[in-house]
């Protein structure tokens, strides 16, 4: 008998049928012996409704009184599965975050999951329920309700399924599992069988939506066993999992690509010491996350510095930049918003030469420029212009021989 | 400096310009240098939406997930109306009933309060902060989340008050307080300046639907001054209190209608001991609630014993009796859905003489046939037949003096 957390995102609880197709699955496996953990996202639509009421009294609203606001999308869905799966026999109760002691940190609206108390979900348990845990919410020591930010959902699983030591936890989603690349793009990419936690962190982080970052840490950090599957089938879908040999055969897992980043360049900066560390220090003190960065000296011994920043965060970073210039004694500030990034993640990568340059090869046969270069171990970025964004995913794709030419998996209804 | 506990029913608070307007009216209390609790409903028709969703999954939903779910309204409202506050630069901070410790039994969708825990709210208004406080919902010893039933939140704000020892409850509702009747049916109905909690009590539990009926006991038994008063205009409401002198001068304070009960009639049962508590005890195990009974004994020396219970409980009643009369022996069951309840309230009836017999000529006179009649120390009702109701309510109304020829007050916006 193995203990399973199981966790639905928000189209997969969009409505009372899909709650409904929801509980079957649950009861599915509960008939195979398992015991069961679920975690529920809000319906789909009902965070961002809450928070355009909010946004309505004040487009920064106020953060604690935001947390009890939105924390009631997943409330209603714990309820009405619960309620369900009562109806057809199965004892089953919900709980908040507040019930089950997911403790966090005070930082509202992104609070930090510190200490999960398992007495009371383990007794749940051993009396033979199911039990319906609100997703993406917590408590502080101070018992105020906390949200952990976008996605956070799949955060709470991970986190529950660590602290129980569950054999496993799936997480449902509309999609079939990871794939080898958007198939919006490439419709020949291949859904992956299983994908490391690394590479998953960076395919996550580089925009790949199917499941939340910080979630990815988390399972790494406590090796919890995780699969993305879709709720709508009943593929088998992408274990999600520690680095084995068979992955690292594979040079390239995958490519990902981010559009939402914007490129910033501080021009004739003299090139002494202290330069980088007091444009970035001011950068990271407005709150804005840089990604890439870039420096090289020209010949009259003045630097060119370049990063990419949030898009949303262009126009403040710019501004900073610009208060700065004549303090660093530098030419000019150029923002520039069309470019995307494009990088090929493998765990392979780390005992494979020449993937870099492979990479650039197959970009310049197109006539695609290389504005930025970024790698880590198994991980190569570059950032280009943005209108060549799929043509850019297509060729890496062909190039690092990703795609599957067998048909789309069907899409079974369960 | 007063403790003045407010509460703002569904009405009041149905859509974000409403909850700012309920801000402005705290606001002005608080300037007046008064410590503020606010109590708040949910949105009109949210409780509503919420009871629909979950009857589509079993018409009678599992109680406690059906607490899980309904009291998410509340929370809405909490968050809005303190993140409106705190954008006013008023420091307000929400609660849910679990927060502030509203401890209950554990009798799902409706549940007693059985304590308050005051120190967090006292130390937030210490701190200077408004309190605003989920109506309707508590907690119970093992933390599971309850609700009051209908009309809860007026219950919570006196339990509040009570705990708190208030100066003053408010309660903010759509009409201007309470009427000597309703106004739909004698246009010169007269708003009530003072009225006591047993008048208040008959007047509520009668049908006229200005306050909770727990919540009139409540305020009785722990002497809450109380006041009903428009969130609309600036009215000065009606003050529920003690009894005074001034009281007992007037005879007639109100005159309540009730149309939602009907009428079953046993016939031809035998006239002997145990009979009664047959009937009535197997009514009361089927949960229907009996209101006015009546029996009398025929030449035969066999009895009619007839009652009114809940319109919506009338098919179950019958069903019961019909399976009752062979071992009772009785000759009939008689159902009359067509009845009405017309009563008279006042404490002034105590030391006035001939009241009921004023009440019944002048029913007669109007050719209005008395059906059965109940009386208690400050009430006497008579069922008749549910076409004279309006035609009852005007007369009795005339005929107690009741009525105002002043205009109707005007409805000015705060």
């Amino acid at each position: 008998m193995a203990l399973i957390v199981q966790k639905y995102g928000g189209t997969s609880v969009a409505n009372l049928d899909r709650i409904a197709s929801v509980a079957r699955r649950v009861i599915a496996s509960r008939e195979n012996g398992n015991d069961l953990v679920v975690v529920l996202s809000a319906m789909s639509g009902e965070t961002d409704r809450l928070i355009d009421l909010a946004k309505k009294i004040n487009p920064a609203p106020h953060e604690r009184e935001m947390d009890v606001l939105i924390s009631t999308g997943e409330q209603v869905t714990v309820a009405l599965l619960a309620m369900i799966l009562n109806n057809l026999s199965v004892p089953a109760r919900s709980f908040l975050g507040s019930q089950v002691k997911i403790i966090t940190d005070s930082a509202f609206t992104r609070a930090r999951i510190t200490e999960i108390e398992k007495q009371q979900i383990t007794d749940e348990l051993k009396r033979g329920s199911v039990v319906v845990v609100a997703g993406f919410q917590g408590v502080d020591g101070d018992g105020n309700i906390t949200t952990l930010g976008r996605g956070g959902s799949d955060t709470t699983a991970v986190a529950l399924a660590a602290a129980l030591s569950a054999d496993l936890c799936e997480i449902y989603t509309d999609v079939e599992g990871v794939y080898t690349t958007d198939p919006n793009i490439c419709p020949n990419a291949r859904k992956l069988e299983k994908i490391s936690y690394d590479e998953m962190l960076e395919m996550a982080s580089l925009g790949a939506k199917v499941l939340h970052t910080r979630s990815v840490e988390f399972a790494k950090k406590f090796s919890v066993p995780l699969v993305v599957k879709s709720s709508f089938t009943n593929g088998s879908g992408t274990i999600v999992t520690g680095e084995d040999k068979d992955m690292e055969q594979v040079v390239v897992s995958g490519i990902a690509y981010n559009v939402n980043e914007a490129k910033v360049t501080i021009r004739g900066v003299p090139d002494k010491p202290g330069i980088a560390s007091r444009i970035f220090g001011t950068i990271a003190d407005a709150g804005i996350i840089v990604d890439m960065i870039i420096q090289n000296v020209g010949a009259d011994n003045s630097a060119d510095i370049t990063f990419t920043v949030p898009r949303s965060d262009l126009k403040k970073a710019t501004e900073i930049l610009d208060g700065l210039r004549g303090e660093l004694g530098a030419a000019e500030v150029i923002a520039d918003e069309n470019i995307a990034k494009v990088s090929i993640v493998g765990v392979g990568m780390r005992s494979h030469a020449g993937v870099a340059s492979e990479m650039f090869r197959a970009l310049a046969k197109e006539g695609i420029n290389i504005l930025m270069i970024s790698t880590s171990e198994i991980k190569v970025s570059c950032a280009i212009e943005r209108k060549y964004t799929e043509l850019a995913v297509r060729v890496l794709h062909e190039q690092f021989d990703l795609g599957d030419d067998a048909p789309l998996v069907t899409q079974e209804e369960l």
